[in-house]
């Protein structure tokens, strides 16, 4: 089969995916299951595996490449392993990005991506930027009746890392209070959505691009803004003091430092994004009670919610599509923000 | 000035208020404060209070009658006490319906409906049918620009009774499962709303009424049925088990055994309307581990939230105007359900 | 292998189990775990299974007869079926009482006790008043260095439904607050033990029995009554109107219809025992707003949280030992109350 | 009277305060309260009033020196004003130090620290290092039966922080997991004995003084470390990867960058103690998914609760006790770390 593969970890990103001939993957446990890809998401997170970012922390001396990299799949169950009940061949799902164990204390407390043995297929092995792919029965969930693969993919990763972050900064938001997004991309846009759904307060998002700007509008933001250098003071203005909620979906280039600035007494801010570094005087913590906290891939549960509210027809991905043989192509757009919302790529 | 008084509690309400005139209110204490009204909500609990559902908590020997009813009101500051700082005389404000002391424990736990000095005009002392009433600084909210009080007169109290029994709904749904709104009325109506926006659950009215339902129907109720004797059976395959949350705004009636054999396991019932008696097998509770509670008026700050969220469109009461000098016809018209959504008196 | 066997159901308690030799359970499938009881916890479900409660919900047409009962286990692992990873034989080992599937919606959510395959052995399958009892990989604990399953077995289910309610009512218990725990028995003196540790709130400990009064004055209650004609006006004199939270471990023979009149405003009752019907007007459940929920055996976690605290010395099981042989006049005892605390059956 | 009183910022603390005859303070509005001073503690805040660290936020220009430092007041009601009601002169009560409106949304929220018209005696205005000060009936509380000023004067700031940062950290904690406390000086050993009663985890304590290490062993914590340059390591070691919970009561000298290295994953970190700057890349934010918040003085009805727990017996605050006259030797000792606990000044 056709697969997309990662070679060498270069910084600079000088570097594409080899398109080869591999063969297709098969069961080797009686919880495996084989997807056929419908569609995968490219993700920001891909980019930085390229750079190297989490060479150190998954792959120190890079003896995993070369692998398949993609971790946002949906598609068709093709082959089951013996323990598999709850999917059959034939079945559209979406594929929850990590293989997660189900007996480890973090997995009893719901807490997949703390799993001791979790496995990320696309990240250290074969993933989704493939004509077929290997995950386990835990990660699966069936699409509801009319919903495509390729209308779902990004959902598996990119949704649900927006949504967890939506979710926490939900409960923190009553009518009268504001949250402001950072960053209206392929994780913006579905937290602008979710955020609509499930609370009361305004919602105000920032984005230097016109394209994420006029996306924001028409995703019914409260207000937009192009992130300027007033920034605080524009927002400090429209909150009467600062937002209660934050999310920064960038993470680096300075915002990581801006956004808790934007945050009013007792406000927190939910860091999605990665890169930079946070310098805050603890006096600035203590004085204002803000809090900063990172938000990670979402859990199982949270990509079936995702599903429903997008069968609901509350949260639909914004996306543009690629062949997988021109993957580095839709790369080489994703850095240049040449699309806005997510970019997909199909076998 | 005219008021709306009651004379007699009669369980058959075969009594009607008197149209009087009596003098106006004055201030007494640095914290009272005379509204103008602008208009006053007619609440099911003034039905109760006719038939003396209310006596013996409130009036045990009924020395307290006369009095003026009338406890959703909102209008303009007319004067104020020599305490009082945060409105001034022609400020259009709402006016929760309990005046609380702002010292005692419950008070400074935010709860302010268990105030241990909380006086509630309209039930034992003089209310708001009426053309001036008095109440104290702490109950007022300023009206945002553009909203008048005959906009917004019910949400004082049916308002924010349904406002408070939708937050704590919202908190127990997740997208994927339904909550029930049993009773579409003066209440109901904004539950609904209310819970349209603040979580990603799906919502299934219930009501009798024709007329409820179109409205429910309106204001985008995922589904809509008219209890019949089936109601459980389709609730439960609506729900594939059983809604997460009913919300019971009859309470009496036989509705309020039918209600909690509505909920999955896991499953709570918001009781909000009232008359009727529980009976419920412990086996029942524990087995299916589900949890019955009932749900008072609104806290101030709810009220607060509320008005924000009529301010942002999310929330307007569906009402019927009255003059003051025709509210025993308001009461007989609601009493026979002769309207949808809410009755408000003007003076 | 010795087995204690049910044949009839009899809501009497005319009849006894059969001490019977049967061939001892084998592996079927990979995740089987073959246990050797070290011991099993005496219940009061057992009474009720007995008694014919559980016969509709369970066992409608009583063709899973006979059986053998016991569902509160601990021991050391006998033998693993294939994919079993994180226990081997020799280990000892406490059980939770339900194998649930890992893969239904209710089980990712952490709600173990709702899996929609789940199965509860001693309960309709064969459990643990035997030499042997086959159970999951799933229910299993390794127990910490130095405890022995007969110092824990009762954990598993008296355990950790006294621990889930506990745990439930501090979270609503704040210094200043008071908890009233119905019932001193096996589970009631594991729920007191739990809250001096978990939180600030005051407990106080009601039950006819002097041995439980003793128990529980021991257990470091902050009050002790013994449930007279004047509990309720007792209750109130002592909170300053009622209690926070009151647990019912009784929830038949008319406590049920008392307890929720031992609360205070805003306060919550958790029903634990069975048996009674409760009676509420809805307008007591609303101006009161009191919450009334059932609560069930513990999940998987509250089982680990149970056995740390166990393990740090803050919790210990009260207990009396019965050889397998005496397992009726175990049974005995217990329905005349002969023991304080938890009686436990020994192979 | 007599007042100890602070004439200039320094950074480098080479000030002293005056010990001065000024005039008693008196009724002004109806909410004032006259209070006698029992006790008044000395708080590591005092110290950085001094040093000027408050002075941007507080007081830009120095004009509101001099006045009388200590916000860490109880005593006994001396004068009332015309409107309070709920003390009278001869009344022994403790002072939350903050003034708050009780009209503001803040202070309906029940934040009473965010209030808006706030005013903290003790710093910009005269404070409790006196015979009397002046405060409002709003933030007064009736001491316990039995209970004397000078027994719980620093429960009114150091008490109600420590307690503040201790029943979040109670509410992340469950048992089988850890708290890691920083510092186990004046908040932390309150903390400590909070944390005992409140919540099921497991508590170390880091002091580098042996005082303070036998103080936090006598008060229970399970580990007591020296935060030797090993501290990393022990606590991964002792938590098997870390603490669920780090409370940071030092927040400068580099502590601060040390404490959010002990988190596990989905762990939390707060910060009460203030003076360094936290350096945090977003990757550790994420990957880890850790949380940083700061933690302010506790609000009223945190005061409340801990004179609950004091009153109790679970708390108990560890004090040396300094005459008026000798406020200058109490910094200095506190300065140099000359006694454990808390410093508390009798006029």
């Amino acid at each position: 089969m056709k697969a997309a593969r990662l070679y060498d970890y270069d910084p600079e990103m000088n570097v594409t995916l080899r398109i080869e001939d591999i063969p297709a993957p098969t069961i080797d446990s009686p919880n495996d299951v084989i997807v056929k890809v419908g569609a995968a998401g490219l993700c920001r997170t891909d980019l930085h595996i390229i750079e190297g970012v989490w060479k150190d922390i998954m792959d120190g001396d890079g003896a995993l490449l070369p692998y398949t990299m993609g971790h946002e799949n949906a598609g068709w169950v093709e082959d089951v392993g013996s323990a598999v009940t709850s999917v059959k061949p034939g079945d559209a799902v979406i594929c929850h990005p990590l293989r997660s164990c189900g007996i480890c204390l973090s997995c009893r407390y719901g807490h997949d991506m703390y799993c001791e043995h979790g496995q990320f297929p696309g990240l250290g092995l074969d993933g989704g930027f493939a004509e077929y792919f290997k995950t386990s029965e835990r990660t699966l969930i069936k699409l509801n009746t009319g919903i495509m693969p390729l209308d779902v993919a990004p959902m598996a990763d990119a949704g649900i890392t927006a949504y967890r972050a939506a979710k926490r900064a939900a409960k923190l938001l009553h009518p009268g209070t504001s949250c402001v997004i950072l960053g209206v991309g392929g994780l913006g846009h579905i937290a602008l959505q979710c955020l609509k759904h499930i609370c009361g307060g305004q919602i105000i998002a920032v984005d230097r691009e016109p394209g994420a700007q006029v996306l924001a509008r028409e995703l019914g933001a409260d207000a937009v803004l192009d992130g300027g250098p007033n920034l605080i003071e524009e927002i400090k203005d429209m909150t009467g003091g600062g937002a209660q909620v934050v999310i920064d979906f960038v993470g680096e280039l300075g915002v990581e430092n801006i956004c808790w600035k934007l945050l009013r007494q007792g406000g927190e801010l939910i860091v999605v994004g990665y890169g930079g570094t946070i310098e805050i005087p603890t006096l600035e913590l203590v004085v204002n009670e803000i809090k900063i906290g990172g938000s990670l891939v979402g859990d199982y549960i949270e990509l079936v919610e995702l599903m429903e509210m997008n069968a609901d027809g509350k949260v639909k991905m914004h996306q543009t599509e690629y062949k997988l043989a021109n993957i580095n192509e839709a790369i080489d757009d994703f850095k240049n923000r040449r699309f806005t919302g997510r970019g997909v790529i199909v076998p």
